[in-house]
């Protein structure tokens, strides 16, 4: 069995050896560690990757046992996890996590997509994954965003991911799936913060354009960015022929950063990622 | 001869057919021609590189006759720009036009270095560069500035390159050298405006730096943008790790945009530029 | 109506000035132009968009009287391209460009897709594009494409796509579609030409890993090159990882590929292409 | 002071745990640490740098004590390498090495430059260090050799660049510094070995052309890569444009390499490097 430990802690001396040291008393062999000190304020950050027969209680113990009191231990086994999709209109991320999901290379189970108009249900559905639209028309964002809740919260999904949703989501939705809600944005942040982003570059005559993947906080685009991606444009791109071209680094992008989500290879530290890739 | 042709005119039918009728008449063969049609506005550009034997003058007269009145109309030779080099202590970008321009690879001929530091002195009298140091201690930014363009009047540049020159310019200042100012600053615009590009990226947490070219007007880091390049980074990097890799990007991102520039390649509509690689 | 017009003539001075006097005398508007003159053998080829209500005959009639008579003319109506897809197994490639179809951004009518395996039969059922599997096992190379060809011919198509096909063309398959086979290779030729290239790149240990979409003619992978794109990998990739890897650079590789030739920017000259974006 | 610790061995439980357990006794705290298992041969590399008072023996010694017999440990102070460079005309590379050494952000000492021409005496004098030619004609490839051996062998170097050094080196040559000789060759290996990469590339009409930096061995162009790094070209290329636009690529591939090296980064393996960044 393979597992993933994650160690967080104040730095102090000793800490990789203390917890390779559990490691070498349950005889788990290590596939990969990597660790990152904050310099700043010597925050210690730590991955591993093990392979071995104990179980997750006892590991877990062990580790809590041995490394300092504030020290945060997470254990995880590696499988896939279980994802729910917003979506708006837009097909290309939405299409291309499909894809990636038919072909077993997505390290999730998509349980169903929840959108906020009929667009996408067609495409969907081909999949025969379950398809929700929640219209928004003619509701406050927080009575919209209850009923997009009593949607996803029977899957209990560990990760939501927002393909190309177009609302801005309320604190109050941010707060109920804190480090769970995978965004996209359609610019390289923090250039170009909300909306028209590709309309905005056009304007200021940029000669690259990009796309940023972030865990969704209360501060609009400004959550800590796991994957960045850019791709060059002329002054011969209008605005929507930006939009064209953004749309495969969009994708990638969100893809890029969904693998290292589901991996369990991000870790957070205020508003900056730690990516042990 | 090798002489490039520049075209900007309202749009309307026959502009390329009236301009190569002009090149056809005076028998000269092109090398290139590049057209675009900004399309909001309906403005054309052109750049046309041509070879053979009549003279600019009625070649240049030739062209205004057949294009409508409002055309403007560029004919310059191919050849070697004259430039100054503003810097302050900084050498990454200066050393590196140093080692081009010591090449023959540059396409411009560096008449003086300006600095408000003596820093640089040492470096650039190696290559027989006069180098004048215009310190800015005890001075208002216009009196210093007076006296920088005291400096730089006399070599009467054709374009003056901001070579990591860490002061703010006046308007006043900007508006004597009318789109001959090219800026390099560190970060791809307009994201980090500023000061202290790449501690505002640490504390963002991009995964992506950069570096942006621009020619410099009134508005802080927002003229025309002429070449941008990026480069990717991770939760390792503290701010100080960025600014070292990014002076690499730097330094080949101003190189890149002086080419296009040196080259007539750079056309301004507004405050976007047309480039024609 | 929006036309592209091909041309293709030993260089001589006027070309551009005959070619767009033709567009002025029927009034058709330059949305763009494009030249280039190969320096070796004076070859010179332009590709133009032009808007106006001439009809084709007229237009190529009179560019062919114009122009020298060694001038290759083409005069397309810029329209989506009929193709047939080819594939084995894979789903990334075929799977993007499904997603693309859907989505209306192939600028191409996906007639059917042929395979050699039914592995691939549920995917494009889907979306109700006729699958057809051709299984090769007992049968000799050109007994195989024979039967192929069978099921390609009667879709009449402009273009045949190998979206990861893994089968070698004889050179009697590939020169019964000349220049209308587009393949992707998963590896930045001419390095890692042939089988398992992830393998080969391994084995050499390189940092950069990539994509090829090419023209197919006899010489396997050789063909005139489309696009090409990279991704930087390190030791911790395995083979198996950089294939996973590469798929991605592979669909978005191809698809850029695709687009250029559906677009009718990709001239051809001898073995190498000429593309005007 | 800084400390940086190599270590190499046939994977077993528990070397992660033993080498930092050397670490905690000491008292020296892990600044970063890096670890990889090459997963055929299961053979274990490892990097760490360490901060702390213990004397190199003291460490290397505990290293080797509870390491298993066959484990390989190297420990080295952190500090700049003593180099010697090796170049033929071209500039490009050797004066960005320079400027580097003169901005001490090379992370080396340029004991000195010894050359087969004497284009770049000037050059290299300009920033007083010594310059030797050792002109190959009318010697024997060996025979030259063993003077330019002469010249280097004094300085002791650690290292020797070959900044665009255009002589193919002896295996003999090779055989006096394993493991010692940086190079860059100008296309993203494996394709285009040998003489005139930008020529073939220009022939086989890539969309890409590239850069690669490798250690050499006795096989031409065949040694374990360090960095590569690529550059998008087009149709409008020649093989003197792509010449000319690779050599930014060269130089910073080259430096790129060197930093890795410098700072006891590469490990190698067989004809493979393993980079801990």
């Amino acid at each position: 069995m393979r597992r993933i430990i994650l160690v967080e802690a104040p730095d102090a001396v000793g800490l990789v050896y203390k917890t390779t040291g559990v490691f070498f008393d349950l005889a788990l062999n290590i596939v990969s560690t990597d660790e990152f000190v904050e310099p700043k304020e010597k925050r210690f950050f730590m991955r591993a990757e093990v392979v071995g027969e104990a179980d997750n209680q006892t590991l877990t113990d062990l580790l809590k046992q041995r490394l300092p009191e504030e020290a945060v231990v997470r254990v995880e086994t590696k499988r896939p996890k279980n994802i729910v999709i917003m979506a708006t209109k837009e097909s290309h991320c939405l299409g291309d996590l499909l894809i990636r999901h038919y072909a077993g290379e997505l390290n999730a189970n998509i349980l169903g997509v929840i959108a906020n108009h009929e667009t996408l249900r067609p495409l969907v559905e081909k999949f025969e994954i379950p398809f929700t639209c929640v219209p928004h028309e003619g509701l406050s964002r927080l009575d919209h965003e209850a009923l997009v809740r009593k949607e996803i919260d029977p899957y209990e999904p560990e990760y939501i991911v927002l393909a190309k949703y177009m609302r801005v989501l309320s604190p109050e939705f941010v707060a109920a799936y804190p480090r769970r809600l995978v965004n996209i944005h359609h610019s390289f942040l923090p250039a170009f913060i909300g909306a028209n982003p590709y309309r905005q570059a056009w304007q200021r005559g940029v000669k690259v354009i990009g796309a940023t993947s972030h865990l969704v906080t209360d501060d609009l685009d400004a959550g800590p960015i796991i994957a960045q991606q850019v791709l060059p444009v002329t002054h011969s791109h209008s605005a929507r022929d930006m939009a064209m071209a953004g749309r495969d680094v969009e994708k990638i992008t969100l893809a890029t950063a969904l693998k290292l989500v589901f991996e369990d290879r991000v870790m957070v530290h205020k508003n900056r990622t730690i990516i042990f890739e």
